[in-house]
C-alpha cells in the first residue's frame, strides 16, 4: 500500500460536498481530523460530548464541528451539523481514503485454476483461494489469508492479513475483515456416548450481509445443520466469538470479546456491551442493549437497557458484601421473620 | 478439497450400519441430515429435546431419530435409539464424510529436510514444518500453518488453516485444531525485581492426548518448567486460554471464551459454560460443571453444579440492587441489630 | 531453530554470575532448572511460595534457591537471594539461553524494496514486510508474520510466528509478540446515521515502548485519530484487547482476556487479573490491583486492590443468593421500615 500524502480541503469545499452549515472563514484550509486536545490549525475537530466542552475554548483547530446547541456561540470557524459524529466520520473518510491498491494476483497467491476472481481484485502475498472460490470485483485480500472451496466474497470487500474463511461460507458486499478473524470454523457440537464425546458434523454455512465488518480474532462458527446467519451492517469488534446457527439481525452492533451462545437469535439494531454474553437458544428484541460484563440468561422481549455486572469495589468492602451475599437468602428469611414477629408483637398488644 | 455428491441411504441401511430399531418403510432413502423445522421428504431429523415436539407433528422430514418413549407413537418412518443425540450425530458422520484430500506436499509448502512426514500425509500450501517435527501418517495439515522445531502430530490428525504450534509439543492421535489456534505459546512467567518485570524462560511444553479437539482461535501455553497436559478426549471450544502447568482431564468439555489461570487442575468429565475462569492453582474434581460466567476462585472436591453469574436484570432494577449490594454487609449489621432489640424488648416484656 | 544440549554450571558459576549467597557443595553442577516436586539431582529448584514448604523436604534437587529466612536451616546445598524467584528466573535464562538462528532472509520471505532491514536481522518462511517498513538489528521474524506499511520493529525483537503488524506501527526494542496477536486493526469506530452505521477512519497508530511482551491471539488497536500507546515494560498475557486510544503506564502487567474499551488510561505498575474488564473514558492511577473478572466502571484515582467478582456456589445456593438478590433493594426497604417501627415502638413504650 503506498499512503498519498494527505490532501488540503477548505472549509467551503467540505460543506459543498457533505453539506451542514457553515459559520466563519469558508476559505480556511484543513487536511487532517484532530482531537480538540492536539489539533494545529491546519486540523478539524468535532465536539459530540459535552464532557469535551472545556477543550473547546483552548483547541487550537482551525474549525471545529458542532450540533445546532452551540450554532454561532463561537469566535472560530464551525460546521453546524444534526448528527456532530456522523459528519465528522465523512469528514475524516474524505481527508483519509483507503489508498489505492493496484489490481492484480501476487505471484505467491496459490488460486485454484476452478476459483473465480473478479475484475480489479487486489489479492496479496501468499493468500490460498481454494477450488471453487468466488471473489468478486474490487475486493481485497490480505497477505496470508486463506479463502476455502466454494466460499464467496462479495464485491468490494476488503480482507486484512492473515484471515481464515472456511469451505463454502458467504460474505456480502463490502464486508472489511480484520487480522486473524476465524469465519466458519466447526461450531461446537458434541454428543456424550459411553463416555465418549462424539464429533456432531457442521455441515451448515457462515452467511453475511451486506456492509458487514468483522474485527481482529473474531470467529464466527458454521451452522451445525442449518446456517449461521449475520444480517446487513452488523458491526463486530474483535475477538468475539459467535457459536454455530446463531442469527445476528441487521445494523446490530457488539463490543469486544462478547460471547453467544448457539443457536441464539439476536433482533435488529441492538448494542451488546463488552464481554457479555448471550446464553444458547435465546431470543433477543430489536433495539436492545446489553451492558458490559452481563449474562443474558433468558430471552429479552422488550427493547431497553438490561445489566448484570457485579458493582466493583475496593476488595475490602467487596469481601464484605460479597461474603453477605453468599447468605443473602438467609438474610431474607430474617427480615421475613422479624416482620411476622413485629406483626405478632403488635397484634399481642392490640 | 472436492465435495462429494451427497450419496443416499435407505433407512434399512442406517440401522444396518449404526444399529436402532426402524419402524416404518425401510425403504426410505435420505441424502441429508436436517433440522425437523427445515426437513424435506429425502432428509433424516431428530428428536432430543422435548421443547421441539411441536415440531414433530408438522415436520416434512423422510424419517425421524427419537427416543424409546416416543416408540410407535408415530406415523412417520422412525429410529428408535437409547441417545437420540448421539445417533443423529453417527447419522450425520454417515451422510457426511470428510471429503477426501489427496495425499502429498504442496510445492510451495517449506518442510526441513529433517523433519519426519507420514504416509499419507497431506501438507497444504505455505505449510512450514521446522526441524525435527514429526507429522505422523493420514495427518492433515492446512494451509500456512506452522509446526515447530521438535513439534510431533499423531495420526490422522487435522490441522485447520493458520494454526500455530509452538517447537516441542506434542498432539495425540486424531486432533482437530481449527484455524487460528496457538499451541505452545509462553506461559505468562514474569518475576518484578528493581521494579522491572524479568522474563521466566517457559521450558515445558504442552502434551495432548488423542482425540482432542482445540476451537479456533484457542491458545494453550507451554508449561514453565512441566508440561501443561490435556489428556484423551478433552475439547475446547473457541477463543479459550489454557495457561501454563494447567492438567485439563479426560472427557472434559470446555464452551468457548473460558479462561484457565496457571498450575490448575481439572478433572475429568467436567463441563465448564462459556466465558467462565478458574483461578490459578486450584483443584477441580471430576464431574464437575460449572455454569457460564462463574469465577472459581477456591478449589471444587465435589461433583456437582457450581454457578458465579450476576442474575441480569433491566438496567432499572439493577441499579437498585447494584447499589444495595455495595452495603449489604451493612444491611446484614442492622438486621442482626434489629433481632437483638426485638429479643431484648421480648425479655423486657417477661 | 537448533536447540543446544544443556550446557551445565557449577553453584560456584552460578553465583559468580547471578550474585547471591551459597550455602554447600560449590562444585555441584546443575544442569536445569526444576520443580521442587520434580526435581532430580542434576537440577536446582527453588521455594518463593511458603505453600511448598513440604516438598522442601524430600525434593531430589541438586540445590536450592531460598529466601533470607531459610539461611542455613537446610543440609542441601542452597543459593540465598533477596528474591528467590526473580533470582530463579535468572538462572533458568542463564541455563535455557534462546536457541541461535542463523541471520538472513528466508528465500520464501516477501520483502518490498523499500522496506529496511538491519544487521543480523532473522526473516522467517513466508514472512512479508511492506513498503517503507524498517525492522532493526537483530530482530527475528517468525514464519507468516506480516509487517504492514511503515511500520518499525525496534531493535533485538522476536516476533513469533502468524503476528499481523498494520501498517504505520511502532514496536519498541525487545518486544516479544506471541504468534495471532495483531498490532494495529482498526478501532471500533461507528457513528449511527440515518438508521445506519458509518465507519470512523482509523487513522492513529499503535506506539509500544520497549521491553514489551504480547501473548499470543491478543489484539492491540490502532488509535482513532491520536495514537493507542503502550509504554515500557508493559506485559501482556494471551487473548487480551487493547480498544483504540487506550494509554497503558510503563511496567504493568495484564493477565489473559482482558479488555480494555477505548480512551481508557492505565496507570504504571498496575496489575489487572485475569478476564477483568475496564470500561471507557477511564483513568487508572499507578499501582493499581484490579482482581480477576472485575469490571471496573468508574476512575480510580488511588493505588490499592479493587475486585468485583460474584462469589460462586454451589447452583442451589447460588439460585437462592441471586434470586434474593433481585429483589435487594426491596428488602433494604423492608429493614428500614422495620427499624422505624421498632423505633416507634419504642417511643410509644417510653
Amino acid at each position: 500500500m503506498e499512503y498519498p500524502l494527505p490532501k488540503s480541503f477548505s472549509l467551503a469545499e467540505i460543506v459543498g460536498r457533505l453539506g451542514g452549515e457553515l459559520i466563519g472563514d469558508a476559505g480556511i484550509q484543513v487536511r487532517q481530523v484532530a482531537t480538540l486536545e492536539k489539533a494545529t490549525p491546519d486540523t478539524i475537530a468535532f465536539l459530540a460530548n459535552e464532557r469535551y466542552l472545556g477543550q473547546l475554548k483552548i483547541t487550537r483547530a482551525g474549525a471545529v464541528i458542532v450540533g445546532e446547541q452551540l450554532r454561532a456561540s463561537l469566535d472560530m470557524p464551525h460546521i453546524v451539523a444534526a448528527n456532530p459524529y456522523a459528519y465528522f466520520a465523512r469528514v475524516s473518510a474524505l481527508l483519509n481514503p483507503l489508498p489505492a491498491v493496484a489490481a492484480g494476483l501476487h505471484p505467491s497467491a496459490i488460486i485454484h485454476p476452478r476459483a473465480i476472481i473478479g475484475s480489479g481484485v487486489h489479492v496479496g502475498p501468499n493468500v490460498v483461494v481454494e477450488d471453487g472460490a468466488a471473489i468478486a470485483a474490487d475486493c481485497r485480500i490480505g497477505a496470508g489469508s486463506y479463502v476455502g472451496a466454494g466460499a464467496t466474497i462479495g464485491e468490494g470487500s476488503l480482507l486484512h492479513p492473515n484471515v481464515t474463511v472456511y469451505h463454502g461460507c458467504i460474505l456480502g458486499k463490502r464486508a472489511v475483515v480484520h487480522a486473524g478473524a476465524v469465519i466458519g470454523a466447526d461450531g461446537f457440537g458434541i454428543a456424550m456416548d459411553e463416555k465418549r464425546w462424539l464429533k456432531v458434523p457442521q455441515i451448515g454455512r457462515v452467511v453475511i450481509g451486506d456492509d458487514v465488518e468483522i474485527g481482529a480474532n473474531t470467529t464466527i462458527d458454521r451452522g451445525a445443520i442449518d446456517d449461521t446467519i449475520i444480517e446487513d451492517g452488523v458491526k463486530l469488534d474483535n475477538q468475539i466469538q459467535v457459536a454455530h446457527n446463531v442469527h445476528i439481525g441487521a445494523h446490530t452492533a457488539i463490543a469486544a470479546c462478547v460471547g453467544i451462545a448457539g443457536s441464539s437469535r439476536i433482533g435488529r439494531y441492538c448494542r451488546i456491551g463488552g464481554a457479555s454474553g448471550i446464553a444458547g437458544h435465546l431470543t433477543i428484541a430489536d433495539h436492545v442493549e446489553i451492558s458490559a460484563h452481563t449474562l443474558v440468561t433468558k430471552s429479552v422481549r422488550e427493547a431497553g437497557t438490561y445489566t448484570g455486572a457485579y458493582p466493583f469495589d475496593t476488595n475490602r468492602n467487596w469481601r464484605r458484601s460479597a461474603a453477605s451475599l453468599r447468605n443473602l437468602g438467609e438474610l431474607t428469611d430474617r427480615v421475613r421473620l422479624l416482620e411476622q414477629q413485629l406483626q405478632q408483637g403488635k397484634k399481642g398488644k392490640s
